[in-house]
């Protein structure tokens, strides 16, 4: 893996990519510096419960899931947001940003195999992929299970969600030492705009909720710059909000892809039992050029076994799965299809 | 409705019901007394912060969902558990039974559509239905769309569910109001050991949790007498817990219904935002006769929409998200398939 971080000093040296696009940074090898990590930690304060973490947020008024934590093993503030990390009772170990649940071990995993392997699963041959977000590691595990696969570009804005994740989900950092990839410390959206047009297959934007860091990745000029930036027939999937809570939002973000994707324009969603509501959507989006067909998996990773070997079987996807992922209830449904 | 009790006082009159069944007890025409009711308003109490409710069980350790309450409706306590039902932010009226969250006005109905209507679209023209528990009255409500059915039986074993779902969901009565409903309150699995053998096309097993009043309904010997009681080719559905929490028991449940029913066997899922992890699962059985496929409705309720003017649109049903419900996840699929 190379390193390359833009915000970690003032300095603007200007750095080239391999893929020709030219962002503004200096190159940092040792940015997974732990013992500054640890001297961060601190008292669980954002609990209703003693020992229990819960999960308030004016995105899900009104309710609120709560786990036991069994012990904190981080918490801290990063120069965008609130980390914690702690193990819980029943999920394993999990990441919690400004505080809301982003990973748990035992649950978070129908999130990440399907935001990656929805795109992906629907183009032959993917060569070139980048990431925004995704610091945790495991958007980078999954996607590095095709052996098609030349680059991968990860673009994450804070290196403390990296290095507290690669500290404590050490078996996902794998995905970070594949020689294939290049993790890029900076602005995801900045990242788009100054990529070289046309030079991705499939970006995979893996992001936090539409408050704090990540605003900019739910604005039409984003997606704007991800249409740019793909081949023709390339795809994106973008994390989009549940059913549940956020249609309004949801249908605001399939205005935006309409007018902005020429080749198709589709929302699917699955479950996660640590999310709010238990589901999750995502938009999946091609470019005009070679059709996508993102109901019908043209490239099943679930049939394809060789990464099995080295990274464990799917534990969620499979090709059943992924074209159940586009059917949604009727009320959904109705207002998706305006 | 004709309404029938079996435990209201310690007679054992043999009531002999339409369907040519015989349960003990008396007819009592009058138990929808809701005085009695608004007498046992108390304090509510199983809050982890005040003006909340949480939802703490040794069936789901470790985690914890939680609303806000805008305002307590109703607390008491029936011969068989604790019943609550408070106004909440943001899902509108919410029934709790012991603790747990039943029902909820904006985010239970994907529950309670797709229990109805997996099995009644799986086959043709059903006529005589029983309903054991349900007594919210909302599956009533859903299964009283099908213009083919002529008797609807419903067993419910507490008469307190009745009154308070009944005063406070009174848009859902309208379901006990049907002149082809027959509501018996009493113990469902005593009823349908002694129900004629052959008799339903269709039961609909809407039960609590494994614990207290429905701990019964998860045992084989209720299997065999829920088979007993179909006629050949007629279809049992079942709640069947969460395939995020219980997988063991869904084992044990699935390998009692393969040595009963000797049609078919299939496991359903489906997402409500307000049960714990987000997601509930289905029994589906069939008894030897006519071969009944689940995976392909035959008889779509969201196509015939001659129920809608009366009762108003389905809001999550749709023979799509039929058939997407037998479609599992990798991790639940090779252990359903054993």
């Amino acid at each position: 893996m190379e390193v390359i971080s833009n915000h970690n000093n003032g300095s603007t040296t200007k750095i080239i990519l391999k893929n020709g696009s030219i962002c503004n940074g200096n190159v940092n090898g040792n940015s997974h510096s732990h013992e500054k990590i640890e001297n961060k930690l601190v008292e669980c304060t954002n609990s209703i419960k003693p020992g229990w973490f819960s999960e308030f947020s004016a995105l899900w008024p009104g309710e609120a899931f709560s786990l036991k934590i069994e012990k904190l093993l981080f918490q801290g503030k990063s120069d965008y947001q609130d980390v914690m990390l702690f193990e819980s009772a029943t999920y394993g170990k999990v990441l919690t940003l400004d505080g809301a649940i982003q990973h748990t071990e035992n649950g978070g995993f129908p999130y990440t195999e399907m935001i990656v392997h929805l795109p992906l699963g629907s183009i032959p041959s993917p060569k070139k992929v980048l990431i925004i977000g995704g610091g945790i590691g495991f958007t980078l595990f999954e996607v590095s299970r095709y052996p098609t696969i030349e680059t991968i570009d990860i673009v994450e804005i804070d290196d403390v969600v990296v290095d507290v994740s690669r500290k404590f989900f050490p078996y996902l950092a794998a995905g970070f030492d594949d020689p294939r990839v290049t993790l890029i410390i900076g602005d995801g959206a900045a990242f788009v705009k100054a990529a070289q047009p046309g030079y991705y297959d499939a970006i995979i934007v893996d992001s936090s909720d539409p408050i704090g860091p990540a605003k900019d990745l739910f604005e039409r000029p984003f997606f704007e710059a991800l249409a740019k930036a793909l081949r023709p027939g390339g795809v994106v999937c973008t994390q989009a909000e549940s059913i549940w809570l956020h249609m309004h939002l949801i249908k605001q973000i399939i205005a935006n892809c309409r007018q902005v994707f020429k080749g198709s324009v589709n929302y699917a969603w699955t479950t996660v039992p640590t999310y709010p509501t238990g589901v999750i959507g995502y938009m999946l989006c091609s470019t005009e050029g070679p059709e996508v067909n993102f109901k019908n998996p043209v490239n099943s990773i679930d049939k394809d076994t060789s990464h099995v070997k080295s990274k464990g079987p799917l534990k969620f996807y499979n090709s059943d799965i992924h074209k159940a992922a586009f059917i949604l209830p009727s009320f959904a449904r109705d207002l998706v299809e305006f």
